[in-house]
């Protein structure tokens, strides 16, 4: 197999594929630019890490390794259906809720179909789409955010599937429940929206839904959680949808039989216990998001106001530039190019002293342009 | 969505589909059976669990799970490089090899392709190829084992894939390098051998490959491995692949970005420096295998003689009511008759007294077939 063959045999949707851009780990960034003490805020994450229960529960299983995991995630999905009020069955978990945006996608989509998202949607949407050589419809934003009626309208036969951000990564807007209600109400029932709910845990908007209210009565909609972010296990890899029952057996086929591993497991099953440090999580938030906040409009710095755990904001200069120079401070941000906002970076919120050192650095880095 | 649509709506190759079985947990016998001290022998897992270096180097990152894996995992690139002896942009992580079998076959598989593999091979082959939709071409055995000749014979100009697994699980026969290397050289350009060495490390006979030195010659070659096995860190997922760069550059993109968690990352580093444990579980499981065997030969049935931690032996009786009536002793072993041998067991070389209760379970359930 020469060099160029592998390439001409691979997939049409394969061929043109660019992958995914992670925020760049404190490690790489250590390495490639001999930095010390480098502040991550690129990657959503919660600045307070794990809660401790989630420890002391990895702690209890970590011999148990050498064992597969439970394939069917009995004891999770048991402590997530308390939870949540809903039947076990209609659980499926994943290695990171971004496995059931897979998922749903390869139960449903075929080459012939086609997918909604909207502008400045997470990158992974549109990736997932075209790696199943499908089509996807990218439909333009209301402002930074959702403009749902003109997703409604470019549903056609072909549709299968449409994603939403509930809040929106990496805008932090968000949709009120009555406007998302009517969206579904007048949604073909052939279609499957896929809401991620990912920020779920960090809005603070009394308008904001409640969508599992509405499984019952929509089942083409699946929603999808995830312990990477409030819950502080990134690193493990777990999330979790709720769909219609139906649609969790059609995803466990393509599910890959041990898609979680047995620490996660375990450790999502003691985080859901832990409310102190969800409160404490989101307290953390809202300072470091009025820290943050007020610091830009120190700088006459246009931000999109967000409900989540980071913010995007316009640094009136190239973002990419930008996100280069806070490197060399050694702070990371997230560059907002890919997404089509090429003067915007996206940071997520931290503790105090990491805000403190990123404002820090952003000022120093744009008193250099000057 | 009523009921029924999600199943006409879903994508032709997974309306089939009956998910992969895996071994029951232990956790899930003694829920149902109510019994107590279950012993596993289901799932080929290393009795000793991980290496203690593996443990340490989990307890070292822990606290880091709030942070995203590194997505390019640089380290365990880095030391599976220096002990296998090939540059990292030819190494491949996954959550498990079974991320590999499945990446490779998405790289590569259209509905309009064919997928080659043996008889007896192990049951997530066929699974990853009818997903996709592409028609599986099963060769018959030679005894229990690959019957190269004919594999060969059965390749088409729409043949993409051959899986071969050497030790081949569940049957535990192996393939010598002169005939595998024949198969290779003979092999069109068009087709990639995936050639799965998950059971590599038990395997000891002289005739055995050594198929790393092939890849420079057959760029058309992939060799999977895993950590789940002889390393014992199976419920952590951890695999990898190594194959041609342009290969690997490919399944990069249909990768998921995090798919292996940071745990795994640092539990597989430490563990491949830890030879002390690689040779006790090599140990254990040469003195458990010829333990088995001896019993089997005692009580006068046939086993397939097997170079990896687990062996196949023919029951004489309904391998599936054996099965369930081992269970109700507290043994778990694996049911054949998926796999086209309804009267076999396989059972998973354990530690010695596993091995004891195993084979006196063995002995009262036949007992009570008279």
């Amino acid at each position: 197999m020469a060099e160029s063959l592998f390439c001409q045999l691979a997939a049409a949707g394969v061929q043109g594929l660019t992958p995914y851009q992670p925020g760049k780990p404190i490690e790489e960034l250590e390495r490639e630019y001999g930095v010390r003490g480098a502040v991550k805020l690129a990657s959503n994450e919660n600045p307070l890490g794990p809660s401790p229960l989630a420890i002391d529960a990895i702690y209890g299983v970590l011999r148990e390794s050498g064992r597969y995991p439970d394939g069917n995630g009995f004891a999770l999905k048991a402590a997530l259906s308390q939870c949540l009020g809903v039947p076990a069955n209609q659980i499926t978990l994943g290695n990171g809720s971004s496995d059931l945006l897979e998922f749903a996608a390869r139960v449903l989509i075929s080459p012939e179909h086609e997918v909604i998202y909207s502008q400045y949607c997470f990158a992974l949407y549109p990736l997932l789409i075209q790696i199943l050589g499908a089509k996807g419809h990218v439909v333009s934003a209301k402002g930074f955010g959702h403009n749902l009626e003109a997703m409604a309208k470019a549903v056609n036969s072909q549709t299968r599937l449409v994603y939403i951000a509930n809040p929106n990564n990496p805008t932090g807007t968000w949709l009120r429940s009555d406007e998302l209600e009517a969206f579904l109400a007048a949604l073909p029932e052939h279609v499957l929206v896929v809401l991620d709910e990912a920020y779920y845990e960090y809005v603070n908007e009394t308008q904001y839904p409640y969508s599992l209210a509405w499984m019952s009565r929509y089942p083409n909609l699946m929603i999808t959680r995830t312990f990477s972010k409030i819950y502080g296990l990134a690193g493990l890899r777990i999330g979790y949808g709720v769909s219609h029952p139906d649609l969790a057996d059609l995803m466990n086929r393509v599910r890959p039989p041990f898609n979680v591993n047995n620490l996660a497991l375990a450790a999502a099953t003691a985080a859901l216990q832990d409310h102190d440090h969800l409160q404490r999580s989101r307290k953390v938030n809202q300072a470091g998001m009025a820290q943050l906040t007020a610091a830009f409009t120190a700088l006459d710095l246009d931000y999109i106001p967000s409900v989540a755990n980071f913010v995007t904001v316009n640094v009136r200069k190239s973002g990419d530039k930008v996100y280069e120079d806070l490197l060399r401070h050694g702070v990371i941000v997230r560059p907002m190019t890919g997404y089509g906002l090429p003067r915007h970076v996206r940071v997520t919120v931290g503790r105090e002293e990491e805000n403190t050192r990123f404002i820090q650095a952003l000022e120093n880095v744009l008193e250099e342009f000057r």
